[in-house]
């Protein structure tokens, strides 16, 4: 497989935590995963600024559709870690993770993610181990 | 500062992404702090487990609010890097996540913190690394 | 198998890397395993404190050799990856690392350690996801 | 300043651990900086591949010296945190470590490393956080 279907997109993004804040995956091929969120007040912590849960909610779901992107129909993936660096505040506005695939090995996929805010400058980076799975299709 | 006051725990657990996700800081001091969340259908990815945003915001305020205890009045917390293993599926029931300070520094605080369920078992662990700034008290 | 065998060890402390850094395993059983070094003036970086390669290294093979005091005989453990927090210089003198294991699953394995000076004082910690392999033993 | 000047490489590639290794830094400038290392029995772990510590070094060395090359004369940077995963065994050969800057903030500088074999293969890759500080130039 290489482009995932319109269909599994749409499962992705019909799921309990991507309707929840707000997220969804707009692209995902073999070169990278795309995924978009709109900051809102709902989102923030006690300082005014995204909660990390939500940015790494963001970049593990961008590493993950990239490598899902990459494995074959009816394989999926879960994480294993992550580990992520937050490098500017995230204010209320649109809020963009790109995922790729640093190295595919036989069960363990390893990807790094940026997320960067409306005027592009980077507000996260994220480096994670992922694995795969056989799995029944679910769209 | 040892234990915060009520009312810091009350603001914290006022802004938008504790009410979004339905977390809350149920104890923070000296020792550690405890962060509870009911895991329900709408935190769920595609695979019918908890994503692992809503699992990496729980450790995040965990460890965060451990070190916010630990901090003078009117100094807050901010989240430089966090790394995450995730160690069993998380299904819909109780969460809870104990975070606690491993080495306080001048400016930079490393965390530790451990989210396990209903049976005990642990289902995810952390460490990160946070960094101390000034802030108006909030509450 | 529990407490590897006395061979297993000298196995260990006779390869190239721990005869050149001059570091051994001094104890693994199945709660932990401790590994020592010397810090000389050959382990220093530009500024006078122990290199990372040399705290990293010690990490590394305190959690890999907790791990494989917990693994069947003729099971080995390679490193997946591994997160370490550096919390205070390293200066010549002894240097301690003791690891943990933190999560056993089927082939992944997820362990933590810290290093500690002569005053007992935490240098650095980490925490690594690992996975069990079939080898042949090498005693 | 930019490129560093020949002879703080050599200030570098003097230290104890650098020698010990057999490693050195080739190059460093705005860009990147570029650590190699001729892997050898000597740095050979239990199951005959380069040990951790080996790898952790040269990226570590490589993430540091390329925000070193970015910094104003007289500071230098220490590692805060540094994560891992090795996607390859490392064999006896030729091992080059390539840093990059990912962000620079005021005082904390986050960057990655990538290690490739002779046959340009990725075996290891980095991500980590520096503290940038005063120091005296050591030339």
């Amino acid at each position: 497989m290489t482009t995932p279907p319109a269909d599994l997109l749409d499962t992705w993004n019909a799921c309990g935590y991507y309707e929840l804040v707000g997220m969804r995956v707009t692209h995902a091929d073999e070169e990278s995963a795309r995924i978009e969120i709109g900051i809102t007040p709902a989102h923030l912590q006690a300082y005014g600024t995204a909660h990390g849960g939500v940015v790494a909610g963001l970049l593990d779901a961008a590493m993950g559709l990239a490598i899902l992107a990459r494995l074959p129909a009816g394989q999926g993936c879960a994480t294993v870690e992550m580990k992520l660096n937050f490098t500017a505040p995230v204010l209320p506005g649109d809020l963009v993770g790109v995922g790729r695939v640093l190295h595919q090995g036989r069960r363990l996929v390893v990807a790094s993610a940026e997320a960067r805010g409306p005027d592009g400058r980077m507000t996260a980076c994220a480096q994670g181990t992922f694995q795969a799975f056989s799995a029944e299709a679910r769209s």
